[in-house]
């Protein structure tokens, strides 16, 4: 299931970007699984990972090359990306593997072994098959290309649970000339991420200093990535990355920072959002908007306690306008001193709740109706203070629990 | 579906305590949906209620009601239970309703309103039928017997979505003789009681002096019903009441207060078990054991992730040894400064988990074999401290999502 219809769109190419993927049966056969992304060395590069405390080797190893090609000013150049095992809870053996996958694509490239960063996503807690996964290195090598299909394989080959390959495209013209964003993620499960998603890697052709780069990074990344939930299930090895290649226009001014910063949130919104469209077993895609807190964490922590409900997720996979259970949830949400007959709940444009109860006016009819839609929007007012927050999720359906229960992931 | 074969137990009646019920037709006819206890005149009455902000009328009402009889010091008398309807979520119209509730039964039992304490469970949100509640005042009054089969009738009058009436009994023999603790519970869904659960009512013939008994409630409650969760979703009407009927004997001595502390906290944990084993849905019974922390909060936030974690869940309805989310969910539970090199994880007697991976000798098939079990313990030693926690939860199965999906609850 998956809702919204999210064509994979078509990819401009960037210049010295280049894109592989290969069929390296890492999990099962005929099945596009690891994928090449190679960098000019004009680039700049930054990454946010996974605050999981059991990260996985790879992004253990991703943070020590970054932080090494820091150290000795050079580009890192090449993204190595598999699906079908995550290499995480693997403890030594996963960090050698991990090792050991760079060093076969810098010496199948010719780079230094800093310059490649590792990406798994999969199972937890098995070793990587070794044999297979440096097979398919030279094969994904080989296929490199700038062309858009070959954006969209890498789409596709970094997919796990998945329905769809998700991928955004947008350009912007700043004052040096129009630039160009390119972005694919996975993810659909084990979503809630935090400081960064499950896989999203992002590319553009502008011109942007390191310390600019990664606080653009951060920043749309915590107002996209960081806001949606499939399941509150935070991954071990989530990891945003983005790169902007220096070959076009440069991002300095104050006009075009504003500029560019917009684009890259859009796109980081596209993508973020498509992975809750195709959250596991999703049949709804539901937008927490909740204003009038006294913080912005305030108004997250109630934004994510009513996204995690089981009992407000499986109202929303009924079409049931059963409120109560919003509200429910509202109030557990751990707010300070909270004078709840100052809230106000809408489910679209209809009143829920206010005064401590039922609004006046509101019939079940009316609920009923906004339930029925696949998008819904629940709009929580908390009256105290000017803080805001939107967080993005889906529903809790018997395919939600098919697809875990069934089937090892 | 429940886990594990609990049958009502036979209750000793206790001196001056009578339940009756009704079938008033709150939600649907033919179904016993009212209780009322009586208490003796000599009675101290301890209770501690839901933290969810959006609390009930009858939470509310309860607190105003107990407060006044301390200030005269007059006993509670009576307490009031519909089941079919939560009045909450239901602003000043249902504090009226809760307080004419409360009027209604004062009157036909000749005692003041304020000794009538009034506890609701059911959908949220729609007014209490009080026309039909009104109605049913008498007749649970006239049906009041301190016979067992009583005490079966009012653990069946507060189900909702339970399966099963759930209660426990224990005698203790203190050195002024022996007293008994009978106590019924309630709960199914919208469990994870934040200083209360669902609804539990025990009731001993122990005399036992205000403050004491409050904190005997208070810190049995936390290790007992303050240490479950179905579905991490803590409801607007928890409530958990105990009385000390005054008639037997004396709990004061230190060697008397620890022995009436171990039955009543093994009352409590029967009871509190007892909802969970009857968690919608449930399929398994699990306890999470948590040790080596720094704090007991910080036992309780890694017990308590891993026990709301749908992806944990769903793999234990699949009795699929997917240890890997186990780990995830502990990496993500926000331990500060986590060495997770230390960490180790055992399902049963298997250990799954040590120097940061899958640990030497763990095949497969011995995960398998626990997990194939309906009562699996997880523990999970965090090598940091010495604090510990135990939390007991239940399976994420598709009759949940059922049940939560199909019926308004």
């Amino acid at each position: 299931m998956a809702v919204g219809n999210s064509p994979f769109p078509v990819m401009p190419p960037l210049a010295g970007v280049r894109l592989g993927s290969a069929m390296a049966g890492i999990k099962k056969p005929g099945r596009r699984d690891m994928v090449v992304i190679e960098l000019p060395a004009s680039a700049t590069v930054s990454g946010v990972f996974t605050r999981n405390a059991f990260c996985a080797a790879p992004v253990t190893v991703a943070k020590a090359h970054i932080e090494r090609c820091r150290e000795v000013r050079c580009a890192p150049r090449y993204w190595l990306i598999n699906t079908g095992n995550a290499n995480a809870g693997t403890g030594k053996r996963g960090l050698d593997d991990a090792y050991a996958s760079c060093r076969a694509l810098a010496e199948e490239a010719g780079v230094d072994e800093h310059q490649v960063l590792p990406f798994s996503t999969g199972v937890i807690g098995e070793p990587l098959p070794m044999e297979r996964l440096l097979a398919g290195v030279a094969p994904a090598c080989g296929a490199l290309s700038d062309d858009g299909q070959a954006w969209q394989h890498a789409g596709e080959g970094i997919l796990t649970t998945d329905t769809r390959a998700k991928g955004a495209t947008l350009s912007v013209a700043l004052s040096g000339g129009t630039v160009t964003i390119n972005g694919i993620t996975k993810g659909s499960g084990m979503i809630k991420p935090n400081m960064a998603t499950m896989l999203a890697f992002v590319v553009t052709d502008a011109t942007i200093e390191q310390s600019l780069l990664d606080q653009l990074l951060r920043d749309t990344v915590d107002a996209s990535f960081n806001c949606i939930t499939v399941d509150s299930d935070t991954s071990t090895n989530d990891a945003c990355m983005l790169a902007a290649t220096g070959s076009g226009a440069v991002v300095q001014s104050e006009a075009d920072i504003a500029l560019f910063r917009n684009a890259l949130q859009q796109v980081m919104m596209t993508l973020a959002q498509a992975i809750i469209r195709d959250g596991e077993g999703a049949t709804k895609f539901v937008t927490l908007h909740v204003t009038g807190a006294q913080s912005r964490q305030e108004a997250l922590d109630v934004a994510f306690t009513v996204a995690h409900s089981p009992l407000v997720k499986t109202a929303l996979y009924a079409s049931d306008a059963n409120w109560g259970r919003i509200l429910a949830a509202v109030g557990r949400a751990g707010v300070e001193d909270f004078d709840v007959s100052r809230v106000v709940i809408d489910l679209g444009d209809v009143r829920l709740v206010e005064q401590g109860g039922r609004a006046d006016g509101y019939t079940e009819a009316k609920g009923s109706a906004v339930m029925a839609e696949a998008e819904i929007t629940i709009s929580i007012g908390l009256g105290r203070g000017e803080h805001e927050a939107t967080v993005w999720t889906s529903d809790l359906s018997h395919e939600y629990v098919s697809i875990n229960a069934d089937y090892r992931s």
